[in-house]
């Protein structure tokens, strides 16, 4: 058995991001850039009002003394002018800051009657005003390449002026359920046999993780139909198995690519949920082969296909998130299996997140696993912990995972 | 000026889910029901298999019994007979138990040779025995309506049965920039004018809450075109504008939209950045009129259109998501201005988050906002507060934010 560290750790830096497509900017949200953003131009674009109020010069904004109004510079509408002594121009938030003018009146410190401001509140230079470039310069590098685009991003990417960006293309990840005994939902069920809902659960963790799924045909237990199964699956930039990883006589997977030129790797992972993986490479494909029970297909989903789609996508390679909770109960030593307790949240008196795992952890029960809100991490031998003690959790649901 | 949170009550219960839709289970995810998940059969639905082995009459196999190999049970092939005295069948994880067999030899347990096999280890009586029913029964409310479905989920409905779900339809949001001074990326720019990064900012928010963004043509500082643009948005379920909403003379939105049966509440909110806003309705369609400064149009939107878009999407009224983190610098005391300090997350030499506001806060600063990984939340009068105290912050960027 390997550790699940080595594991995801072997699994990721055999992976490379997908190439760069031009996307436009509005449908950018949530795609990893493969060039950096650079400013094209320099925000604010001048001096600019902070507030609105009267554009002047500090040294005659006196308290009590009068100016005369020569015009207005409302954003987007610069005053043609200057401000001269004894002058004064109505300005608006964002408005450009006429030359002559180095202060900003306040509206609320303002009285103004025809076309004469009085100044009920002196004026300091400089304040109120925010300087050219206080935001950014043309040529900064405003977002680096690597990084997956928030909706804040994408506003900052427009105020730069790109209406198309660079980015990684999405992440194409077949996935192949193969069993005797599945079926699909809705469709006539074999006898002894069950609902198939790996393959579904596995396209939506893709999408979860920013992938584009491509859900192949169930396949029956036969070397032939798989290995037809995974050779259509070769334009993808992963293939995921489900099924027949075990070390009975049933596991086809392996023996079913073998032939066809697969570089394999089988190992048996130190963790529970889960043990088995097939980890190789069919052509220039490379393959993740989980097991075919879906609360350990699933678990082997967040811990090594959602680190996967995240190097595809172009990110650096990393263990999903974790956080600090404390265990909601005692939880007993841990034997050499890497464990993953599936657990609900709560909050304890001091307001800090707690972590309180299932009485029953049977790889069986999907639906404890769909009530989970998190992951509570037990490494290998790790020891008995009180209840109240911190430990590591995966956050699920947050993220559609 | 109104608190934020009133101001954010109000809005929420203003609102009402969307209608139902009926949609594929491959496309459900990340939706939210609108009719709960009941199971439509059992899972598993016989006694079967936790383990590889053999199944056996358990007062059958003591120490170096010897039993006879009568058939075999895959998972999906159930053996048609039952195993008598001195008997077993071959089994496999997910196979069903055979009348007659009460426990699991493990296959690491056993020794099989010339279709009998001797036992090495002693069964006990319903071990490794997943009973029939484990996971759920017919009739079970797997997943309750208005649950947001993550991918565990999707495998849960799958596993239920259900190839189709009924959620709530995403909501379509329209999204109205104004202002003369503005222009698209990548087109020409006015005399004194700015790159629009509102629309596309809000319209990623939009995504990242799980609606359908629907970007008007932006509408010059005229009466007339704004509310041209607004009826045509009245088939949306929300309409969100941005920019007029201060308090100059260039307020627009409000007058535009007065004359056309608008019914208006427009707020001063106790909020930094922020402060402005426009909450009403146009005939049947709500509208939130955010303000036109980049920085307090997305903190606005984290606030008020994120909680806005959950409650259209059929999930309870809620505040956004906050973890309780470090300040990683000394917080002076706040104003009666419900504050949002831009933030980096970090971690103290305790594993703690901390959060360190940026040095400068000015809300024009959008590439602060940008690099922001979180909202520091300083509320009305709060207390100066020294580096180390725990205060409560919005964590960005995980969600796409």
């Amino acid at each position: 058995m390997i550790p699940l560290e080595e594991a995801r750790g072997r699994i990721l830096e055999a992976l490379r991001p997908t190439a760069t497509e031009t996307v436009a900017l509005a449908e950018a949200w949530n795609r990893t850039l493969a060039q950096p953003v650079v400013a094209r131009l320099t925000q604010p674009p001048a001096d600019v009002s902070a507030m609105d109020g009267y554009a002047v010069r500090a040294a005659d904004a006196v308290l009590g003394a009068r100016l005369v109004v020569v015009g207005a510079a409302p954003a987007g509408h610069p005053f043609a002018g200057d401000v001269g002594a004894g002058q004064a121009v109505r300005i608006f938030t964002g408005g450009f800051v006429p030359p002559g003018a180095d202060g900003i009146l306040l509206q609320e410190d303002a009285e103004e009657a025809g076309g004469v401001v009085t100044v009920r509140e002196a004026v300091a230079p400089q304040r109120w005003i925010r300087r050219r470039g206080l935001d950014f310069t043309t040529g900064d590098i405003l977002l680096p390449a690597g990084r997956r685009l928030t909706a804040r991003d994408i506003g900052l990417a427009a105020a730069a002026n790109h209406p198309w960006l660079m980015v990684h293309r999405r992440p194409r990840i077949g996935i192949l359920a193969t069993g005797d005994e599945i079926a699909l939902p809705g469709e006539p069920i074999p006898p002894g046999g069950i609902v198939s809902s790996n393959a579904h659960a596995l396209a939506a963790l893709v999408r979860a993780g920013g992938g584009d799924p491509l859900v192949l045909p169930i396949v029956a237990d036969d070397r032939d139909a798989i290995a037809a199964a995974a050779t259509a699956s070769r334009g993808c930039d992963l293939l995921v198995t489900t099924g027949g990883a075990s070390v009975g006589e049933h596991d086809l997977i392996q023996a079913a690519l073998g032939r066809d030129g697969f570089a394999l790797d089988f190992w048996k992972i130190a963790m529970r949920p889960g043990k088995p993986l097939i980890w190789g490479r069919l052509g220039a494909t490379p393959v993740l082969g989980l097991p075919g029970n879906p609360v350990s297909a699933l678990v082997c989903g967040v811990q090594f296909l959602l680190p996967a789609l995240a190097v595809l996508s172009g990110l650096p390679p990393a263990a999903p998130r974790t956080i600090l909770v404390r265990a909601g109960a005692d939880l007993p030593a841990n034997d050499r299996r890497f464990d993953h307790l599936r657990a609900t949240l709560g909050t304890d008196s001091d307001s800090h997140i707690t972590a309180t795992p299932f009485p029953q952890q049977d790889s069986s029960m999907l639906a404890n696993l769909a009530r989970a809100e998190a992951l509570i991490l037990r490494p290998p031998l790790a020891p008995a912990l009180p209840k109240g003690a911190e430990v590591p959790a995966i956050p699920l649901g947050q993220f559609g995972i």
